[in-house]
Order: C-alpha cells, then sequence, then structure tokens
C-alpha cells in the first residue's frame, strides 16, 4: 500500500446527500492531504460542489449513478433493486475491485451491510459481521461493536466480536493486549443472558492471546472506560450507543440554560468561555462519529445518517486511520488462530 | 387507605445495608412527616442508627432476622434459603399481609423479583412483571420500562409492559392519554426485532385507550423525552439505563475537569456556582433513583444497589407517589380492558 489513501464514498447517503459528502471530504482532505477520492451518485447534484473546492477537486473524480438506496429500504429490497448499480453499492465496489482502499457511507445501515457482506464477502470463519464504534471515556477511547449490524447473537459469535474488538483496539490504541469485557446487566456470573454467560465461559477457558478477558461490564462501566473493548449484540449495542449520545445531547442542553439563567452564570461563562469551548468539543458526539464494518474482506465505514460535514469528516479519518494501520490483515490473522484452536473446545463450549 | 403510608424496608439490601436504608427512611420522613416505616434485618445494626434519629424512632418498628439475600445469588437460591425469613422476604411480605402499602429494597434484582413474583403474585393476565423507571427528559420525565426484571420479551408482553406503563403515566404525570414508544435500533417499520414490530402492529391496530402509540423510538429518543412512555425488553432497557447514567457521570467529570482548567475558568465557576449548583442536581443520577416494580398485587420499588442515602429516600418517595395516587387499581383496570379485547384479534396478532 502506498500513502496515498484512496477513499470511495456514496455521495447520496444520509440524510443531508452531496452537500455533506462533499464539505465532509474537503475537512478529510484538509487534514490528510495524501487523500483521493471516488464520488459515486448523481453527478450534476456533486459537480457544482466539487467544483467549488478546487484543492478537492484535483484529487476527486465523480462515477455518475442515478439509483440511490433509500433510508426505508429493507436490506433485502436494497439489495434487489440497488446492486450492481446504486451508489451505494458501487462504492463498495470499488473497494472490492481494489480501485479504493475504503468506502463511506451515511446511508441506510441494514442495506449498506447487505450490500457489504454480498459484495465482499465475509473474512474466514465468520458468519455475521459487526460494526464497531469508538466510545469516549473518562480514560479515553473504547471499542464498543455490535453496534447494529447485526441483531442477537450466540456465544461463538460474541467470541468473535471479542476477537475482532481486540483486534481493533491493538491497533487504535496501540496496545499489545487490550481488556476486553462482555456488556451485561449484572457483574455476577449467574446473571443474564445465556449466550453472554456461554461466551464469558469460552473466553474465561480458552484464555485467547492478545486480549485480556475481564468479565461482565455493565452500561455505565462503558462510559468509565473500565475496559478496551466492549463486547454485545447488534440490538443492545446500538440502543446504549444512541442513548448516550442522546444523554450528551440532553446535558448540553442543561448546561446552556444553566449558563444562561442569571447575569452572574453569564458572566461566569464569559471568564470560562475557552474552558466550555474545550468541553463542548469532549461532549460532542460528532467526534466520535463512524462506525468500522468488521468481519469482511474490504473496510466499509458507517457515518450517521444525519451526520453534518464535520461528523463525516470524522467518520472519513476513521477510516484512513484504520487503512493505514493494516486492520484488515490483523484481524484476519487474529480470527485465524481462534479458529484453529482445538474445535473439540469451542464446539463443546458452545454447544 | 388512611394518609398515612406505611413503608416496609429491607434494611439488609444494597451496597451499604442498614446505614443507608436508616438514612434515607430519616430523610423521606422529613419531607413525608405522615409515613411509618417497618425496617426487616439485623436489630443490633439498625438499632443505633435509628436511636440516634428519635423523629424516626418515633414511627418505626424493627423485626429481627438474621438472613440476608446476597448479591451474588441466583434468584433461584435467593428463594431456597431467603423465602419465609430473609429481610428481602419478611419486608415484601409484609406487603402481602397488609402491614404495609409498600416495600423498598436496594438488594439483589432478580431475587427481590423472584420473591415479589412468589409472594404477591402477578396481576391477573400477567405472566411477567417488570420495572419501571422514571427518567429525566429535556421535557420533563419518561417512563421506561422494562428496565431489568425480566430478560426477552414476546409481543403480547410489549403490549402489556405498553398498557401498564400508560398507567403509570397517566398517575405520575396526570396525563389523560400518554404518548407510547417502542423502543427499537431505527424509525422504520421493517426494522429490529420480531416481537417488538409484532407488538407495533398490535399497538397501532388495536388503538388502545387511554395511550397514545406513536411507534418506534430510538435510543437518543428518550432523553429528548419524544414519548411519555418507552417500551423495551429487561436486557436492552438495562442496558439503557445504565448507559445514560455512566454517561452522565462521565459529562460531570468532564465539566468539573473544565472548571478547574485555568484560572480565568475557576473565576467563572465562582460567578456560576448557582447555576452549577441547580445543573449538578439536574445531572445527578440519585433523583432518579428507584423502579417501580408493575404487575404484581402490590407496591415494590427497587433501589439501585449502590445507592447513598439521598438515593435510597428517592426511592422511598417515589413508592410513596405510587401508593398515594392508587396505582395498583388503576393499573388492573387498565390491563383488564386490554386482555378483555376480543382475544381473536390479539391471539391471532400474536401468533
Amino acid at each position: 500500500m502506498s500513502d496515498k489513501v484512496r477513499i470511495a464514498l456514496d455521495a447520496m447517503g444520509g440524510d443531508h446527500g452531496p452537500a455533506v459528502v462533499v464539505a465532509g471530504a474537503e475537512l478529510a482532505r484538509q487534514r490528510h492531504p495524501a487523500c483521493e477520492f471516488l464520488f459515486f451518485g448523481n453527478a450534476s447534484q456533486i459537480a457544482p460542489l466539487v467544483d467549488a473546492r478546487p484543492k478537492l477537486k484535483a484529487v476527486s473524480q465523480t462515477v455518475h449513478t442515478d439509483i440511490a438506496v433509500r433510508m426505508e429500504d429493507k436490506p433485502s429490497q436494497a439489495l434487489r433493486s440497488g446492486r450492481w448499480k446504486s451508489s451505494m453499492w458501487l462504492a463498495i465496489d470499488a473497494v472490492k475491485k481494489g480501485d479504493a482502499d475504503m468506502a463511506v457511507s451515511a446511508g441506510n445501515t441494514g442495506a449498506l451491510m447487505a450490500m457489504s457482506k454480498f459484495d465482499l464477502k465475509t473474512l474466514p470463519g465468520i458468519e455475521r459481521p459487526a460494526i464497531a464504534a469508538l466510545w469516549p471515556t473518562l480514560r479515553g477511547e473504547s471499542i464498543v461493536l455490535d453496534v447494529g449490524a447485526t441483531i442477537g447473537a450466540d456465544a461463538e459469535h460474541l467470541v468473535d466480536l471479542a476477537v475482532m474488538g481486540a483486534a481493533t483496539a491493538r491497533i487504535l490504541f496501540g496496545l499489545p493486549r487490550p481488556s476486553v469485557g462482555l456488556l451485561n446487566i449484572g457483574v455476577e456470573e449467574a446473571k443474564g443472558l445465556e449466550p453472554v454467560r456461554e461466551a464469558g465461559r469460552i473466553l474465561r477457558e480458552e484464555d485467547l492471546p492478545g486480549l485480556d478477558y475481564r468479565g461482565f461490564v455493565e452500561g455505565d462501566d462503558i462510559g468509565r472506560g473500565k475496559v478496551d473493548v466492549v463486547v454485545t449484540e447488534g440490538f443492545a449495542g446500538n440502543i446504549a450507543l444512541k442513548t448516550a449520545e442522546g444523554t450528551a445531547r440532553q446535558l448540553a442542553e442543561y448546561l446552556k440554560g444553566a449558563m444562561s439563567s442569571s447575569l452572574s452564570a453569564r458572566v461566569g461563562y464569559l471568564f470560562a468561555r475557552a474552558a466550555f469551548a474545550r468541553l463542548r468539543e469532549r461532549m460532542d458526539p460528532r467526534r466520535a462519529n463512524g462506525g468500522v464494518f468488521l468481519g469482511l474482506n474490504g473496510i466499509v465505514i458507517k457515518s450517521h445518517g444525519g451526520a453534518d460535514a464535520e461528523g463525516f469528516a470524522a467518520a472519513i479519518e476513521l477510516g484512513h486511520g484504520v487503512v493505514c494501520d493494516e486492520l484488515l490483515a490483523k484481524i484476519r490473522a487474529a480470527l485465524e488462530h481462534f479458529h484453529n484452536l482445538p474445535q473439540q473446545a469451542v464446539r463443546g463450549a458452545a454447544s
């Protein structure tokens, strides 16, 4: 891989379409000048936006398509009507063909996952991919997965998530042996869903290399940064992620209200405004925008549908980091190790 | 019911035992002087704490038992070893016998639910009880249920939760027809778990009286206060609740850090300290402590295991409000209505 990172963008995805995608690409380009961009979507909408940014234009190409996946499409519908030709498909397919190192879309998550799986295929031994989110914590950042790729999980899938999440943490955080916890509704062994308890047993007994299994964690342990990698199935993970974002927005509103509630509070705000600016930045859910699809033969990043340009740029930059660090090759090696364990142990455990 | 509210307390529950329970009772007594308390637990630990508070002592009795349910006990173990005699059981049984109007415990949630169900029995038509939490939002407060009583839910159980949650919202918030949403990982009809989609269909088609069904909501809609009642099964609900609490604590830490980051920030803090005090109060997860067990023939309140005296008092006060408003009779009436609907419709729907 050269230093140049080639990025395929679904320009029609998300609530705001090309306006946010092109503006986000420009922000990412300013911060990572070695990027090149491939925009897929309606050329007549994309062209004026790119033309208005000459430096971006110099490193971009646009591939026209009229077809866009809609937010309300079921994955199966999207696959039927959008395969081979939609902007989302073409962005993913650019990764498959080797025309791009990664793809980013703010479109329909289910469709993006279905198309990515169909086109890129999963890594050996992985049946169901996952979305990993970077979660800001009191100790730095953690990886939480799965935050919505698939619903429900058996014990072996949860162990796969632990292995993939730990590989990602080793790379993104530079940790030799990241700590891993299973999200549950109590830390006692007896509590929670059967697959979660069973996955806990496998992780404890197998003692996999490159990860330090710490047992169950609860919802409030995520923000505390108790472990580097939090493993959960996609329904609960998505709800945890969105609830945390909602709470952050809610408290930012409270803070705004408090700081304008009286004259002395407003004076206080003036004195403290540099501190508030830093605080606002830390509380900004846009900074953490972007989920990495794990378990596929290629790198696909999902941005929030509602992301603005800053948020979309964060998603691009997340992918950029993952590409530069050769995440994929490292995950493949870690999974090979787990799946080559004596099958007796794993199968006996999961049955 | 007289104006006097008689409260049974499991004095041995929670991380701090009698010290927090007795101190919390005293705080609740100061705010609601018509309360009477029954403490169940180790009398030699409870007596000095009560003796030190003469006004509390005047309205309290203690029933001694050596047996306490441990936090790590499975519900079935707790039931085997703690039935008839543990402090938790005796507090619940006081409600059954009519010696108390409500019971509060900060002990093991699973054990409390199992014992409550075994002793008080569920309301007609309800198989699985639920825990409802009061959730502070940007628009006031919402009720979220189930936050951890039972794991997994079929469509009919989710509809029961909607009916019970709406009855609770009518009483606690004084709303004639509270809005209700089903927690899901997307607002589109096609998304999410099958039982959630099916429950959505029933709620839409039955158009139950006393509740205004608004469709699916996502995690970030909770704090926004998009609906008065958020319905979910207990695993995801518990994770949402704890994640929100963790995020609130995390942001409070960020705020503290920001306000001491520079001299001018510290000066600003001095000017704004009254506003900060109000903000701290709004962000305080203790204020929302206490889950109401719904679906039982009696009122049981679960406090957080880690609650301090202020938190435990909040749990008592929540129960106090529920008792004064005769929640139970109202829920029973609402459920009767739903379960007396033409069974064809409901069964056909849920099968």
